[in-house]
């Protein structure tokens, strides 16, 4: 099968990180195509990021159009709704993937992620997607993304420190790793605290093949219904 | 005060008829200035126009930085949390107005919309608000959005018929029109069905003017809090 | 249009700072309407004294049957639902319209509140508006009403103490101040602590006004239907 | 043990139909004093009727001021919280203890009531309890409190119509009976429907019973801790 | 009446303490039939636990088959729902015993349980009962069960320090006691703490009392809907 | 990998066929253990059997030590969370893994399953798990779950039937079907719908996979800490 992951910034260190990730877990099969816009924010951070990286997004969408599932690899789930209204396969936020998979191994959550601000956006999605019940707290370390390639070091201390506070204060029983960038750190952090750290480009691109192989297309009927066939293929066009 | 009204498709006969119905409740000392997009969508039905639009609204936005409040004049009240990224003053959608009025004005209202496809979205919003609680629930007549326009006799039938029923089933005793479109609808609505039918757009430019003259802005703490002045005043930049 | 504001205790200073609250806010055309019952508590603390204070605000609405709009100046909106029944124009809480308000200019509010016997009548009002998925906590200074207008220096320390802790803790974004009495302090705190510091009272007095200049009236069909004449103007007599 | 049982609107004939049922499961050792206000509404329907009934209801507390515990028999538990702020023993109101054991008993409860103005203040208590998780429905039988007794034949017809609905189209496997008007009822159309069919007045005396057995009382500490000596006792005086 | 008090663990010297405690508070005409399985676990912690207790759970109540009432004596209320599909009286669990006693004397009630393993069952059965919005938080003492009766005295010390914790840190105004091991100890916590400790043993038995003097029986329709008589009588047989 | 697939129920033949559908989606390297215990009931509908099956699901556990992630092929996710405390490796529940699945291809999903005394039981999973929002409704059939077998064809119209209703009623776009033994129906009625119809079965083997080769397991912290070697390995035993 052939697995779109859209890093939906336009940092390509990010990209290559992210691809790594996703390789590292890929069925022998699975074609993994990474890929980051042309245009849009160098980070993902809040809701005025989110907003300016949509049009990028959607261009590498267009770029796209044969593929079997979709990865966006953005912890805030950037552009997920959308893309399902242009995709026939399942399209997979990271951070949903990590939300689904912690639920089926652990019983309260927590998520430990960058900045304060994009903190308000995770607990949005966390109500949207009804898992908010599972998740004890969503922690920000205040690292900046870009920080976690170039001080990986101090980012790595700060954000064992907030895992150490929600084992202590808030009983999780499983971390969620709340950024792409931290996908090389999941496996030494559960190592080093005895419980799953969960990487959401890792589970994101297994549940992609999941539901693949499950036979499984996002839903034609209802909130993804497609468009007339101008609007899938001309996301953005000047008016008359 | 000056107040942005923005409707954020590229229909200019929706921006004139918002632009009417803003004026209509606006205090004497307000000046209302109402524009539209030059991209994007030419409606907004759903999660693939919301994305399609956020380009062009930030562009908006960026042509009109001198504002003392900001209205958007879309149901969904698309990018309005972008926009109090980037505004000082309040930045209030047409949906979250409609409604915080009906909840002061009734104990559970109905929303009466276009497309089933976007009914999702305003879930998900009345979720996020908070107020999914006081909705009793959220009717699509099936009316494109555009047909308001072209076919407005129909399109009334549709909607009359919705408000009838979602008092008989539902026990409604308010109604929210969800589409900035339906602006000129209500007053005759609430006539003939002896309850309140609420007009998002009046809502929100009587309710910006209220947070003007209470003193409050958006809060700059928070998922609000604006980036670099670069990211403030660069919507969208292509990347290195 | 005259709005009527009710400060629903008995103590005629708190009438006089809620009147200048009020005035400094209302439109030119507003007349301010400021009065409080002849009998009832002295303040306003818990469920007891709210049941102690609905004879007096009935008595208070008949003596005022002419008006557009109506203020119930206690931060519990004690009556409110009641004298829905008996107004034809928008009556609004002040605890009501600070939580409004702050929804729409920031993401997660906390309430500074008096004695911590409030609070779950506090907690309750935000359940039933379906605003309690927006506020962080209800925090109570254990400051008595009356206090803050005979020891206001203590008092503003204890409040802004609260405030602090809200802000570091619960990561607020915005300040509702929890009483009436609170209506002179609110400017100073939020310069003090750089975020949106809301006073329920000037909020209620210009959402009033957005409501009456949108049209809007309380919905004369479900909860808030009137009964018979007799009812809605004999608020209560002997029995036979 | 001495029970008050008080009926908090001002109908003689509808204590005594609630003073026969309270009476039928007694213990034997329980007194019951069964009472109504000197002043207040004829029956209690709605929001202005719960504000109306509050002096009543807090003058026959002073007059009963030495008992073991409370019911308030009146469905939508009208002065409930105020009275637990002024008796030390339990006090419980009859939709409350219908809806407790309702939950014991079955998954999923419907209510059927009088008027359709009551249902939000009973759906508010639901959700104030906790409960509104296992209520199917509350129903309105249009039925007015009063018509029970003047009525009865042609208000069995219609509540018998609702439970029907309630059953067919809710699901529901037990019915609780929205008013205390309808505690002569409860066995007849259990008998007929072949599931649990509560009423609220049995179910409020035998809690009541329990609670004193198990040795509890209403917490001091928190909403329901009481004021000065003098706030308990005069209920609501002049003002200076 | 006769009461079934089911100790669904095998450890015979809580079933005597149990007994004990449901005693001191069974009317006179009330025989206590106090007993426990001859299998499975010593004492019920957690979801393990529970699995292993309900073939025990089942073939005790095969031996008493002619009871007016059930009572199960643990605190996450194992198997209730099973029992309710086997028994035609009431079949209470110490657990939601106490929960609901504690809402109707209190606002928000605090748990206090032994080990951390148990807490997400107790979550979970708040939640299921609707009464998760009451409680205030979960708290495990890190004291296992059978240390109740081997270290009474650690115990209490542990169980007295989260309550004080449950009272200062999250104004909890009444405590249940999340074990049926700590029946003996509400009393003396009580006096201590000036506000209600609850025990779940003595609501139990007396709201069971309560239930059968009201008439009530469990649900024979909906998810307690008993199936045929041999699923009734053979609770688990050779596959053929 | 080593996929244990139990069927809790001693029916054989909904072994095979659940079997079937498990190899038909599972890796070319994933070996599939099908089987089910030798006492309980012969299906599962309701709570009562759910604590009959409890005995035999532990003994399956204890005869296969060795896997590397368990299926629970029962819609009600029967035993799930006690075996978590049992295995190392994930262990999922055809319900949840529907349920899980679904969220990802579309925005409301509707269950479909057999007998109405199982829909409770469903409906307090999707509470459990946090999905209810997500779900419009759980619709029984009436089918008991063994005539799916005796009269497929019966039972395939009365499933479609539903499916109908829950599209056209409750805007499903897209629906789970609530029972292993309807495995072989879901490609039939979907494209017989024109959305997506779930069998929990295939999703549950393949997200199995998913997390296997994601690297998760069961955490070992929280409500699935085993207890003693003892608890783990010797399910139930006689009492000294």
């Amino acid at each position: 099968m052939r697995l779109l992951v859209i890093n939906p910034n336009t940092t390509r260190a990010m990209t290559a990180k992210i691809a790594t990730a996703a390789r590292r877990v890929a069925r022998p099969g699975t074609e993994i195509i990474a890929t980051q816009p042309d245009i849009g924010p160098e980070s993902i951070q809040g809701f005025l990021d989110v907003a300016r990286s949509q049009q990028g997004l959607l261009e590498v969408a267009r770029r796209h159009p044969d593929v079997d599932a979709v990865v966006v690899a953005c912890f805030d789930d950037t552009g997920v709704d959308a893309l399902r209204c242009v995709f026939d396969g399942p399209v997979i936020g990271i951070g949903e993937a990590g939300f689904h998979a912690a639920t089926m191994i652990a019983t309260r959550f927590a998520v430990v992620t960058t900045l304060a601000r994009s903190v308000p956006g995770l607990e949005d999605n966390l109500d949207r997607y009804g898992l908010a019940r599972r998740c004890v707290g969503v922690r920000a370390t205040d690292v900046p993304v870009l920080e976690l390639e170039t001080h990986p070091a101090r980012a790595e201390t700060r954000i064992a420190s907030e895992i150490a506070a929600a084992i202590s204060e808030d009983r999780a029983d499983a971390i969620v790793l709340g950024c792409a960038g931290m996908a090389d750190l999941n496996d030494r952090l559960a190592r080093r605290f005895g419980l799953p750290v969960i990487d959401g480009v890792t589970c994101a691109v297994t549940l992609a093949e999941a539901l693949v192989a499950a036979g499984l297309k996002t839903s034609p009927a209802g909130a993804y219904a497609g468009g007339t066939e101008r609007e899938r293929t001309v996301p953005c066009v000047a008016a008359p």
